[in-house]
């Protein structure tokens, strides 16, 4: 099931040494610290990787994801952006335009089903609770990390703009909020990841010290009133199974 | 890796045989096939499922999910409704309400890794492609079905309707088009887990059929006009790394 050593090796060099085809050509810069992170760590790499945008495209109402070929994108920005720069490309659409905030998203491919599963705690903790683990037939291990936290407005009709500007403008300061939010994400997962992925030794040494004084212990269980600060805090879904309370620090040096 | 036999078979009695403590405590009418043939498979069991449905929940804007506990829920439908029943719910807003619709959401307990990569193998297929597997500490193996096709449309502040009911209609006819199409989704999704599930003798005898007359061929890209109407085509993302097209239909006989 593991994907071979020599043959992950094969596949990382390959996929950081082809062009990116992405429609920006580039890593995001508020997440070019966690994609150069994590392809430095020898047992991971980055296949693709956005870090959350607020964007307008134009297409079909049953085009029901942003197709890069079917449908027109009208704005886009990946940090919060202005009303009147979105209401003046709205005022370019000719079909049914959506405005959308989209949250981080990053694919890892993972040497070993451990791996993956150590990724995917740090998403979950780090408030991605829709992140999920992919094993190919291949032997290729992905590790998705996904939010639930987004827009999806539908905003015109065949050219036709449905909203004023007011509500436009609503809109834009929610996606905003949300980027902040999304940003904030981002850096708990930045942390935590640099927590998991510390070299044996280190955690060894934690360990140690852990073991003499015992300082993790089992969080409380949150509750809705919560807001999502610390990173090792196993975030409980009502519509997930998720283990019982685990911390994460202990999860680390287990 | 894998739960231990006797260790998933306690947890599927567990499981099967507690409350439902879900708000509506019952499955939802249009999956409830789709959850009995499931159950009655003894590598799987249904942990949490939802038909879909088209929502309108009061909450704070920095509520960022339903949660059951913090938002009131002003009005939910699992099918088709009315833009008149919507209306008439949010009148009652007091706070920021959102109107959404969230499609097909299935997490199932799998025995073994093998079988959460077939069951994810027929949710993306069927095109429900933000599906992924979950594997914890203990061994709990979970497949959970999602899909991309939402809508999420901030409706009031401070229980200010904040849109006209020109296009509160329109967001229920859209809504009203993704139900549609989530439940074609979902009777996809059910042909292929019948195909997938199917007993091994019937199975080999589908191979031995396929090796004298080979009638499976690769398909044909997917090209971005294509409707998802054949549950065994493979669906590529241009987010998602996934295996060069296979046919689903070899994939089962392997």
């Amino acid at each position: 099931m593991a994907g071979d050593s020599v043959a992950f090796q094969q596949w990382k060099n390959q996929c950081l040494n082809k062009c990116d085809f992405s429609k920006k050509g580039s890593v995001d810069e508020d997440i070019s610290h966690i994609v150069s992170f994590i392809n430095s760590h020898d047992r991971y790499f980055t296949t693709s990787s956005c870090s959350g945008r607020i964007i307008l495209f134009d297409g079909a109402l049953d085009c029901q994801e942003v197709q890069k070929r079917n449908c027109s994108w009208l704005f886009v920005s990946h940090q919060k952006c202005q009303s009147e720069d979105v209401l003046t490309s709205l005022k370019k659409s000719v079909g049914d335009a959506t405005f959308k905030f989209e949250p981080f998203v990053l694919h890892v491919q993972c040497k070993q089903l451990e791996d993956a599963q150590l990724l995917h705690t740090v998403a979950v903790n780090s408030g991605f609770r829709n992140s999920g683990i992919t094993v190919g037939k291949k032997g290729k291990i992905i590790m998705a990390v996904r939010s639930t936290q987004c827009l999806e407005v539908p905003v015109s009709h065949r050219g036709a703009v449905l909203i004023n500007d007011q509500y436009l403008d609503f809109l834009v300061r929610v996606s905003n909020q949300k980027m902040e939010e999304n940003l904030k994400r981002i850096e708990r997962f930045y942390e935590c990841l640099q927590t998991a992925l510390q070299p044996q030794e280190q955690r060894c040494s934690l360990k140690e010290a852990a073991d003499k004084k015992p300082v993790y212990r089992r969080r409380r269980k949150r509750t809705q009133d919560d807001s999502v600060t610390d990173c090792c805090q196993t975030i409980k879904d009502h519509n997930e199974n998720s283990e019982e309370g685990t911390d994460c620090n202990l999860l680390f040096l287990s």
